[in-house]
């Protein structure tokens, strides 16, 4: 657990299926951080998430002691700084900074191509799929054979990925589309099967069942 | 300067226009790092830089003693982590998770609007200079009363926002726009010139008269 201050407040303003909001939840997980949650409808955006991300309006924000952080890798540095156990980084700048590269590139290239090609439509769907497939093969290239991105133990881009270890299984049977399989990339599945059943991780993710209606009836609607 | 180290070999490889390349050449400046540069020619793109950024193959790559790094605000926190004098970064947290806030922000949000309205074609040109000036407008807010972002010194967002600094004023003029002047945007505009008439900063950037010249070149390709 982290060292308790009976003083200190946090508060997380998220919205439960999203993999960016989870990775905060994951983080004070594994920090053994205490807070608040409050649960965003992004259709009618309370007070306090124009108050405290004014720039982008949007979930997760993480408000400790008033002082408000907004963007999740932003927020996961900020924790791993804020409460110094079970760090998310190695001391070595070299890997500190290949571990802001993975996760950057996460965010930036990885995630919204496979997101993409789970919601793309006929016509876009065969380019699509290629570039997810690439996506991930980028990560198959990286993991080699590490137990987790950060070695032996979750660190920075095994919080990033959770969308590639948990969402996409998901989103896949949705769009019934065959990206991350034990066939295709082996190493990413593995890591997939290492990260969800990590016993902190478990306990942090929301329910597959309640997930997979959730974006159902998302793709229903499209 | 930094401690010096006969062993070390720093490399970039950069573009000499590039704002992005530019912040490396700013940041290894401000920490007194020598280091070799080899200019790209990103119409036949090097086997080093193949090499060492082989999911992006763009530029900026530091190479440090071998090791090779991608993404100029990864590379911006790594020279600060490796070379500590004159700190890009406060030690708080709070302070720190501010300063990415803003970087990613000038990378994500601010940058791209300004720059989509100098190239914009007179059809898009009405709504891409009203979203500049609201990204102009974000930073006129978070500038206040500081000499910089980074407070009394240069710091990450400074560094990160040179293209704001300096770049802004070259282009709005081949574009025939008026986004960054002092009557719209007078802190900023302020900060501009301190930014440009910092001693290092002022060394650091590439001659006006050529940047003039290169942008123009592109523009009349267009």
């Amino acid at each position: 657990m982290a060292p308790a201050n009976q003083e200190e407040e946090v508060r997380l303003l998220g919205k439960w299926p999203s993999p960016f909001s989870n990775r905060i939840v994951l983080a004070l997980k594994l920090k053994g951080v205490s807070y608040k949650y409050s649960e965003e409808n992004l259709a009618n955006k309370s007070d306090d998430l124009l108050k405290y991300n004014p720039v982008y309006k949007k979930v997760p924000v993480l408000v400790h002691n008033g002082n408000p952080i907004a963007e999740s890798l932003v927020i996961l540095e900020y924790i791993d700084e804020t409460w110094t156990n079970n760090s998310f980084l190695s001391q070595d700048p070299y890997e500190r900074a290949l571990a802001r590269f993975w996760s950057k590139t996460l965010d930036d290239k990885i995630l919204p191509a496979i997101w993409n090609a789970c919601w793309s439509d006929e016509k876009g769907r065969e380019k699509a799929v290629e570039e997810a497939l690439e996506a991930l093969n980028i990560l198959e290239n990286e993991i080699k054979d590490k137990k987790f991105f950060g070695g032996e133990t979750i660190g920075l881009v095994d919080i990033t990925a959770n969308f590639i270890g948990y969402w996409v299984e998901i989103l896949q049977e949705i769009a019934g589309l065959e990206l991350l399989t034990i066939e295709k990339f082996p190493k990413v599945f593995k890591w997939s099967q290492e990260f969800i059943n990590h016993p902190v991780i478990k306990e942090g993710l929301p329910p597959r069942d309640e997930l997979l209606a959730f974006f159902k009836a998302s793709a229903s609607k499209k």
